[in-house]
């Protein structure tokens, strides 16, 4: 029985209001309108953001609308497209993208950013192209975070935020190139471009800082220095390429004197995975003079970063990533095809995996620093 | 009759405490010791730095131990040679450096950088490699400004910090590449690296800015954005290549709003030439997201400078430059010569020429931005 044009019942975790745990909540999902796309989500990894929009709004991030599904980090199998949609087709795996690609604007035509702004203002909000959401719940919309909500078991997706991967890819892996892993992966090799021989410091051990650590260490890093204030963390680093390890509760100096004091003078790269401002500056002020570069990957909204110029003056380098500076239609493609090929490590961010309805308990872990990254099982 | 070897009796302007007007004095001048050259000071442009570290210490600028010949942009003729130095006779012209190029540190040895930190703590505090200056006043030692002393007579150099050039070049004219010159046109080639096509805005038209003006000209920028608060500016910067020209006196916005809204969107590449905060952090949201660069020229020691790390994020650059990214003897050498074969504007700076006595006039005309650069003729 085909359930192409009908609105799709299912269940969805929704987030009701800003601080509260999610609900498990029978949803309806319309039909995909022109030029979108509805999908069924087989799995979505849990992320600090979204934990941060539900828990942390109006402090480090801008208050969203609610209700709300969260989700940005799904993989799943298109169940129907909507007219004029020409490159996907029922059947064919995809992964969502809250950043777009639509190939024709000067973002995208240009080698220089990843950085389309496609209907950016609507899918920030939590609606499609139109102004509205596809979900509903008794009646009323349910906004889709980031433009996808992949904590439902369907949701409806613009044909331009969606990567098609190879029908071989194992979704409940492929879906954290959606966010963690390509964010942290790229920041290394696309907006730091981490040299051959380079020392390294990587700041945050959760997925995106472990991915940071994979993408020096791919890059051919010699040293990296892994940050973390969670010393459980520090094994799993040590898997991904990690060489030293500093925990900033066994020092009363400020990290950034460790930093510089144990590299005899600075490393030549640091990637701040966590999304503070203070250990922004210290992410800036642990490079070397002369040529350090500090790429910030963390996402924080409303709170300001104070630094020295003359740490500018002398020769550092400030800059921030998005998506890890992957054009997302083509660098999900490609970050398939890596993993498939044995290229990159996904199998090895995966700490849990839970149903739908231990949403809140994915959470928890988080919080407690006791998972490196949960999968949920949207369906089976 | 040589004065080789002997203590040389000649007119410096003397600083001797902060705040106060300099005071032309007859000074003694050491021969140089090893590595060492001692110059004749023909010339020397007056700088906002010089002025800065004389009324600004303990504001913007550290304190720097006084007494303390000013002036480090000048050009002159070699006097006597130390021991050791092999590459300077006396007779060669040559422009004395505050930042060294000595050829086998780290950082000369890369492609990277330019900054040279041979004996820097003590250039920085005034004084040679020994931890001493070649300068004193009735017995006291009268510290070199960054290691050099221009406003003085004659001044002794490290051999490190000096660069010999073309024995036809002006002095009154090439004098300016020991500083302001170099500093503004090569943060618009060596660290914005101005594209062919592109948009720029130029914050502050002072030497600095003009000069980083005419970079961004040299390197093809389509549109360039003069920013200052002196509308008697704009003229002069017309003539370096200014297209547009922006008083931010006129606006009642913040000035970084009318940059984005008359440039759709920001600029391409932003060079801020004054060394206040609150322009730098303008100078970084007027730039585009997805590639703006914002680089940094201006100086300022103890100020710090806060910004979003949202603008960082959405793809913006923000980094900074000593001495416009130039190997320092290499770099003044070609100026030089660029400036000998007509491909780089030096006389057009000059808006005054005093002699040595009228040095806090210089100041005065400066500070009512009524001089671009008034040129100090030290010796006749």
């Amino acid at each position: 029985m085909t359930t192409m044009d009908q609105v799709i019942k299912c269940r969805a975790a929704v987030a009701w209001e800003a601080g509260k745990p999610l609900c498990i909540e029978e949803v309806d999902v319309s039909p995909p309108k022109a030029h979108e796309i509805r999908i069924k989500i087989v799995a979505s990894g849990v992320c600090h953001t979204d934990w941060a929009y539900l828990f942390g709004a109006g402090k480090g991030m801008q208050l969203r609308p609610f209700p709300l599904v969260l989700g940005h980090e799904g993989a799943g199998i298109v169940e129907s497209v909507g007219p004029g949609v020409t490159k996907f087709s029922p059947g064919d795996k995809v992964i969502p993208l809250f950043l777009p690609q639509c190939g024709e604007c000067e973002c995208c035509l240009s080698p220089k950013t990843n950085l389309c702004r496609k209907d950016w203002k609507n899918t920030q909000q939590g609606v499609l192209a139109d102004g509205t959401s596809r979900i509903s719940c008794r009646g009323k919309q349910v906004y889709q975070f980031l433009g996808i909500g992949s904590f439902s078991e369907y949701t409806v997706i613009l044909e331009t935020s969606l990567a098609r991967i190879r029908n071989d890819s194992p979704l409940d892996k492929v879906c954290l190139l959606g966010c963690g892993v390509s964010t942290g992966y790229g920041a290394a090799l696309n907006a730091a471009k981490v040299e051959p021989g380079s020392t390294c410091a990587v700041f945050g051990l959760g997925a995106v800082g472990l991915a940071a650590v994979m993408g020096c260490k791919d890059s051919g890093a010699a040293r990296i220095i892994a940050v973390d204030i969670n010393k459980d963390k520090f094994e799993k680093a040590k898997e991904f390429g990690a060489t030293d390890f500093v925990n900033p509760k066994d020092h009363t100096r400020p990290i950034q004197e460790v930093l510089v004091e144990m590299t005899n003078g600075g490393v030549d790269f640091s990637l701040e995975c966590v999304g503070d401002v203070t250990v922004m500056r210290a992410a800036l002020e642990s490079c070397r003079s002369a040529w350090g570069t500090c790429v910030i990957v963390g996402w924080t909204e409303l709170e300001q970063l104070t630094v020295a110029p003359y740490d500018l003056l002398m020769g550092r380098t400030l800059k921030g990533t998005y998506f890890g500076g992957w054009k997302s239609v083509e660098g999900v493609s490609r970050l398939v095809n890596d993993y498939m090929n044995g290229r990159l490590k996904l199998d090895e961010f995966v700490s849990n995996t839970l149903p739908l309805n231990k949403l809140n308990v994915a959470f928890d872990l988080m919080k407690k620093g006791e998972s490196i990254k949960t999968v949920i099982a949207v369906t089976e």
